[in-house]
């Protein structure tokens, strides 16, 4: 089939993407959008009009994962999938995960627009919660999906409020029940999404096309420190077991154990560090503080959990402390699949775009779809390779030469008889 | 004049403590009680009632120090007066500042009941935010007595959600205005302020009564970091200008710098670690720690200072992060006076205690009210020396010997013909 003659409406696709961006707890430019919180469920209204305006059909899952559904010409076939998220961590920016989210729409629009009718089902799916940012796991939503995320792990997730999965779940609109969420492997024929670099590569090498062959390995671990207050001006140094202190040499082992790998692409990050009482003439007693450690290599990040380990006890015995680790996740790396890289490879060529090969080092839920069928990426530049922060950028040429890859890849698919 | 046979109320006063308590914002045994909060104003009617059942007359100035007034029998003559603080910082304790308010009010009742009649008039204060929770800085109600605050700064100060001292004070029913709350000096004869140890030199060594003869010099300043944020899976260990890191390498340096000096009372307190954004898929871009340096020695405290802001140098040049370092308060140390000091030894004495001449390490309003007049401060044993927790704890008995001795400094001073 010769692929068809799209073009993508980038006004339109930027329009939308600007309009998603007030959906936030913060001041602009920033982006906060927290799973369940009423900007999050608002947000969601939104993006579910927008599909319904296109014709797609509407489910969501007890989660909250959204599957809007452009039915295909043989319905028997399994379907092809693509999207991504539209969560926000706190002050971040507004091009993570929607750009995959309202791309995707804008691809399947445009493709409609020119006649073409798929003849495998398209779905695009919006994933619950990418970012660990509630609950402190990431892609809590294709995790779930993937059945990867078991009911009483669910059940067990408080934010730091103390507040519980279902609860915030269910004022969210969603059942909460686990039962109907996970999908069976081969549910798909393929699942490929369109997301921002969150790095410089591609804009270093001038390149407007990445194509993700594998995903890092991320693992996400809790130190929880407890160790004795008082009173700041009454307790002398000798007689302390001061639990930020403590708290402070962890997280430069967790740095430490990184750079010790020898690898270049294990990260080890202390992205929370919370502290109580939390008052300036008080001795801390507790902390909590998240640990976030990735590498390709599965090896060497299972390595960097072991070290850390390690200073932990060290950090314990000399500090008087007690140190508790929890694992919340610790995922293998996923390997894109040879055909679907090959297709946003030729689609790329086709229209003259040049591409590269990348790993992510960011987690995607790309990784847990990899789990239930073929899967790859499609990334675009970001400028200076920022992310996670007000200032994430990808200018709308950029955005739209992703869309439109993503658009020929999803028609190329969409028609494969098998 | 000999001195009053006073028997102290102690179930009285432990029900009045204890009623006090109630007024939290933490579960008990946790008290929180924060400045112009809905809890503390609530618990200032509390008390107000208190004093008012007692027949003492209410005064209160424009940022909420409450002066409750036993009237003397020549009002001429310069007031005495005593008091410590309600406010207690989050998930600490019920007996830090209250046992001196409660304390007094206790003192004064059962002098009444003796028939005891002073010579000058008896002021019963209660200071505003003795803790730095809300605004960072300590003892704002006993500063501003001493006219060491100045409109201008209490004007800059902002909590941390942003809110500015006047709209909280007035919300709280002050008119927030500094002009005719400052107190020329000598207008008192003499202030004495009944306070738990926070320490455990008292209980280690078997002694009912301290008496402070000097209070530590305290210093407060903030450091704000900033670095580079960014996803915590794609900005390579090289590339990262992490906040976190560096404040936990400043924490570390605070810690080093009290060691070092080789001074016993020398103590350094990182109490206070926010982090921005705070996500556990994030790096920390920037950072704001509180520092709390006291010794009774100012040069010592002053070195200390020194020391860290060299050390913050160093880890803002190996990091690629800038640091601002404020100093909010850096107060000189005070003295007691010999005439209370002697006193309260006295007193001690009279009813068969034995009492021991302590250093506070701990910041009291006692400091503030050692500009306007002569001071002494009487401290009772703290079981395990814990404070600014929910442990803290000191026996109704050791409170009773505290009061005892408290109603007879106040009857002592009271009847002074100058």
């Amino acid at each position: 089939m010769p692929a068809p003659e799209v073009t993508i409406n980038i006004s339109r696709l930027m329009g939308e993407l600007d309009r998603l961006a007030q959906y936030s707890d913060a001041p602009a430019p920033a982006v906060t959008r927290v799973l369940y919180s009423p900007t999050d469920v608002a947000a969601r209204a939104y993006i579910k009009e927008l599909f319904e305006a296109a014709g797609l059909r509407i489910r969501e899952d007890g989660v909250g994962n959204i599957f809007a559904r452009w039915e295909g010409s043989e319905p028997a076939l399994s379907p092809v999938a693509t999207g991504s998220h539209i969560d926000a961590i706190p002050y971040s920016g507004r091009y993570d995960g929607t750009v995959g989210v309202l791309g995707s729409l804008e691809a399947i629009r445009t493709l409609a627009e020119t006649g073409f009718r798929p003849r495998r089902t398209i779905d695009l799916i919006v994933f619950t919660a990418e970012e660990p940012t509630r609950f402190g796991i990431g892609c809590l939503g294709s995790r779930a999906l993937a059945g990867s995320l078991s009911p009483a792990q669910l059940m067990a997730l408080k934010d730091s409020d103390g507040n519980d999965f279902e609860s915030l779940c269910r004022g969210a609109g969603y059942t909460g029940d686990l039962q109907a969420v996970a999908l069976p492997e081969g549910c798909y024929a393929a699942f490929v999404e369109l997301h921002i670099e969150q790095g410089v590569r591609l804009e270093q090498a001038g390149i407007p096309i990445g194509v993700v062959d594998a995903i890092a390995a991320p693992a996400a671990l809790t130190a929880s420190i407890e160790g004795d207050g008082g009173h700041a001006g009454a307790v002398l140094m000798p007689e302390r077991a001061d639990a930020l202190l403590a708290g402070a040499e962890l997280a430069l082992a967790v740095e430490r154990a990184a750079l010790d790998t020898g690898s270049p692409n294990a990260v080890g990050t202390v992205g929370v560090f919370s502290v109580y009482p939390g008052a300036s003439n008080s001795i801390p007693s507790q902390v909590t503080l998240s640990i976030d450690l990735r590498d390709t290599d599965q090896a060497i990040r299972d390595g960097m959990i072991d070290t850390i380990k390690v200073a932990a006890d060290e950090v314990s015995g000399c500090r008087r402390v007690r140190i508790r680790i929890d694992t919340l996740n610790a995922d293998p790396p996923a390997a894109s699949h040879p055909k679907i890289v090959s297709a946003i490879e030729e689609a790329s060529a086709h229209i003259g775009l040049r591409s590269q090969r990348l790993v992510s080092r960011a987690y995607h839920d790309a990784l847990f779809m990899g789990i239930l069928c073929p899967t790859a990426m499609i990334f675009v530049p970001s400028k200076d390779g920022y992310s996670h922060r007000p200032e994430e950028y990808t200018a709308p040429e950029e955005i739209a030469r992703g869309v439109h890859v993503l658009a020929l890849v999803l028609a190329e698919l969409s028609s494969q008889p098998e």
